[in-house]
């Protein structure tokens, strides 16, 4: 490819909106443009790095026996009221009247079609474990796009669906994708991946895991514990409960006026936080007559995603207008009410000598003893785990990090199965509704997050398995006969046996150095009227940023060593 | 692949809803399944074809400097209000609102994307020409989806889009294109097709090329001269007036009764039907005031892509209630309205002593002499060439063929770039809309295309280059634990040259010999206690049904050379 002729141009500025690196770099270094928020046209060279990684998803998936697919990215919505998610998913799923005035759908996840599609051909035990997948556009009306391919609307993602007859058939290949997964992550050239347990979210079933790219800019929270190995999303994190108890004390109001935040209060009645119980209040979407108050220890905070699955409803930000409670005095001692539902922090269990809101302007309440002053069915553990707080399965200290979400994969149960009436013939001339698993990866997060990991302070850095070209052939001066003649016989003769991307502008040497690190092509070849004194190239490693000098007539056999 | 674990069922029932050859098949052989009306899943096999296509339309597209891209399905509004299309598409355009309110489209074509891509990207002449193109999935809300995956709401296309200085270059580039198409259908193994010109619908622009391959199933009519190789859809077909004169008479009216049509009032004049006049009558689309009456000879169709071309509109059928038209009497003699606008045939110019409705329920009037008695500003050609017509070329009859659109290549001019507002830089340092060509080929159509050509009776006949599979490995009676051994070692060993589908089915010798024939595997191994005894295999050739019996140790050199 001649640079001259290559659709995609490198611009100097950072895009005023762009907030991380990949996003940064991938813009000003030609390979994506934005079409509208959070929806991204990929320019020739991210198409090329896209169709690498695709080629690699799909050698994996075959080795693990799946058969490759094409599923509809419209759908009708008959097929999605059998598994009831017509309804329960929200507003990211984009539904549309077609011009006979029938309800359809853009698939954000193929679960229902995968079934339906499995339904009266997959029939028999022995047709069992099946997996098929698919490589196709998705569309989630995301509220927040954000950091370029990492969080889109639209992205190419690789789902796979699995069918099985028992939960150790389905466990035992699970185990297999799991490290199916594990060599794609490697292939495509990530280094700093882990997995680890994760919510199962919208496409419920038991048992999930997600695999995470660790990395700052990530808008997951993974706790990990260097010690024993234990791994798990926030979202489903769980820690060995850190235990502080107070002296029991009688009840007593007490006036607090304008300190309303846990700091407020803590500080003027001068205790730590733990002493003090927070009311977070929520929404349950689609009832507008109930408000949920969360009550947890003062230091902790609450984890929507496990308070989500407490309630098993979706919750919302709640506007407290009207609800009768007292913003910044709710407490649990004598809270009223019959649209409140009131959920307990485990932390709170037998906590005695604590602080909460008085329900009352400008008041709270000390002493209160959780067992004799509140009647509570049960406590959950609703609360993140924190910096710090000890492994629940060896007791050493958890560390949080922050992850980028590359890929999951669920075991699903009989969910999709038993609610569409899929079922296969047994040995025995029973039938069973089969068992699955699901399995996403998304190409287009992992473009990013291969660019947020490898880039550095002068651009993109791609791995030689997904680099758009192997070779950045860079004459310098090629005002100069001799240099343009050789790279000419280079560019054709290196393109018999690599993918060359050939600077073939009468630009500055500046400009085209600058312009092959911001690309990241892995290895740049110069030829300048220097070099060629000496019959020799200069290639550059773009990763390590080795220089090495070649006779040209050595070059091909040293490129083929390097690109191995 | 084991045929056990395929997914993809046989089946033997005609699906009662399936009308052509290739559907019937695809769906018996267990390639494709419905999912809506005009959307299907692509099964294994029929994905397996898909990509083997989609690589040769690639390979064709990169050797004419084809470049890549992604662009997204889902495009916001405001990029087709710039070319006017976000209005001028009919239903057939799926719009919906995004979860903030915007109006946001599932792209049909990608016209405006491709500006919007290169916009700021290509801007000097010296990038020029160049080519732009994806493999996408495209949705268009067809109102009658038919025949399998030849008129489907969802598919996968090739689009292409490419960019130039002079009409010169276009031509110039565009007749590479032509040359590349020929070699795409010729690839992927089709032969009966042919390229004509036609019209360029929705697109604009001024010039379009039709792949068609010719079958009696195809929904468009072509015309074609044997003698000269004049070849045009019929939308654009022209041919030689065969003028028809008739004796010049008097006005006259008659009664005519109940003859409203032109056979009945032929009939009941004894005229032959060149001697009258046909009246059709169209709405204009998004106009409810005005009535079209396009008045040709009797013996003549009209042509609506070219009345539409005339009008310059959209028309559609019109109901005459209320119009004051008389229906089967209308004429052009004395026909009056405001609201009525006549289109004349050019086959009318100068005729006389014709008939024609007398505008009055129950009467015509003969002796009609266009000249004398109707005041007509202009004629054109406005009908269909029919079978045995002259050629406009070289005067030898013209036939009539039916085929189905494969591919089709436009000359856009700058419609899109200059309403866009995407100019690129001159060397005199002027500025200039680029002038585009763009180039389409629906993949699953291919797919559907090649199967109604070459299936037979017994099944579907895949060409090797795109068959899902090279080899149906197929041990009849596997019970005989000789035959299931050498089964077995063969599907290994073969694999690693060849796809191979093994009929691991413990089922009859008619059911897999049946089933082979039904999938259209170019090549058929069959090892049974019988040919062991000789220590052969057979061979059996889809396509012509030619059986080779081979020796066991030659068999993989045989099929090397059947399979080249």
């Amino acid at each position: 490819m001649r640079i001259t002729k290559l659709v995609g141009e490198r611009i100097k500025e950072v895009p005023s909106d762009a907030s991380v690196k990949s996003q940064i770099l991938l813009i000003r270094a030609g390979y994506i443009k934005q079409v509208s928020n959070g929806i991204y046209t990929l320019l020739p060279p991210a198409q090329r790095i896209s169709k690498k990684i695709q080629q690699i998803i799909r050698e994996e998936m075959d080795a693990l026996d799946g058969q490759e697919v094409l599923f509809p990215v419209v759908m009708p919505r008959e097929m999605w009221d059998k598994s009831g998610r017509y309804s329960s998913i929200g507003e990211e799923m984009v539904r549309f009247k077609d011009r006979a005035g029938r309800d359809m759908l853009l698939g954000m996840t193929h679960e229902e079609a995968a079934v339906s599609t499995c339904q009266n051909i997959v029939k028999s035990y022995d047709q069992l474990p099946c997996m098929i997948y698919q490589i196709q556009t998705k569309f989630r009306d995301e509220a927040r796009p954000r950091a370029g391919l990492i969080r889109v609307k639209e992205f190419t993602m690789k789902d796979a669906y699995s069918f099985h007859t028992s939960d150790e058939d389905l466990e035992n290949y699970y185990n297999k994708v799991f490290e199916g997964y594990n060599k794609i992550f490697s292939r495509v050239g990530m280094k700093n991946f882990i997995s680890v347990k994760s919510d199962t979210g919208m496409m419920g079933g038991k048992y999930a895991h997600e695999f995470m790219l660790l990395t700052d800019i990530g808008e997951d929270s993974i706790v990990i514990c260097d010690h024993c190995g234990y791994k798990a999303n926030m979202e489903v994190a769980i820690s060995k409960a850190d235990e502080k108890r107070f002296a029991d004390e009688k009840l007593k109001e007490v006036f607090t006026g304008k300190a309303k935040s846990i700091e407020e209060v803590s500080e003027l009645l001068k205790i730590e936080k733990a002493k003090t119980i927070k009311a977070v209040c929520y929404a349950i979407v689609g009832d507008t007559q109930n408000t949920v108050v969360a009550f947890v220890r003062g230091d902790r905070e609450v984890n929507e995603a496990k308070l989500k699955r407490v309630l098993g409803k979706d919750i919302a930000v709640k506007d407290l207008e009207g609800s009768g409670l007292v913003k910044g005095n709710i407490g649990c001692v004598g809270l009223e009410g019959d649209n409140i539902i009131t959920v307990f922090d485990s932390s709170l269990k037998g906590a005695c000598g604590m602080v909460t809101g008085a329900n009352k302007e400008d008041y709270h309440i000390t002493g209160v003893n959780l067992e004799r002053d509140v009647e509570v069915k049960d406590f959950y553990d609703i609360t993140k785990v924190a910096e710090g707080e000890k492994c629940s399965v060896c007791g050493k200290p958890l560390s949080v990090k922050r992850g980028i979400e590359i890929g999951n994969i669920f075991q699903l149960g009989t969910k999709y199965t038993k609610s569409m009436g899929m079922t296969v013939s047994m040995p025995d001339g029973s039938s069973m509704n089969p068992i699955m698993g699901c399995y996403g990866i998304g190409v287009g997060r992992c473009i990013a997050s291969i660019a947020e990991e490898l880039a550095d302070e002068k651009g993109l850095v791609w791995p030689v398995s997904v680099a758009p070209w192997h070779i950045y052939l860079c004459p310098l001066r090629n005002d100069d006969v001799q240099v343009a003649e050789t790279a000419e016989k280079l560019y054709k003769s290196l393109s018999e046996k690599f993918e060359v991307l050939y600077d073939d502008r009468k630009v500055s040497a500046g400009v085209k150095l600058t312009d092959s690190e911001l690309m990241g092509i892995p290895v740049r070849v110069v030829v300048s009227p220097r070099s060629l004194t000496q019959g020799e190239a200069e290639i550059t490693l773009r990763a390590s940023g080795e220089k090495i000098m070649v006779k040209l007539e050595k070059l091909e056999e040293e490129l083929e060593n390097l690109l191995k």
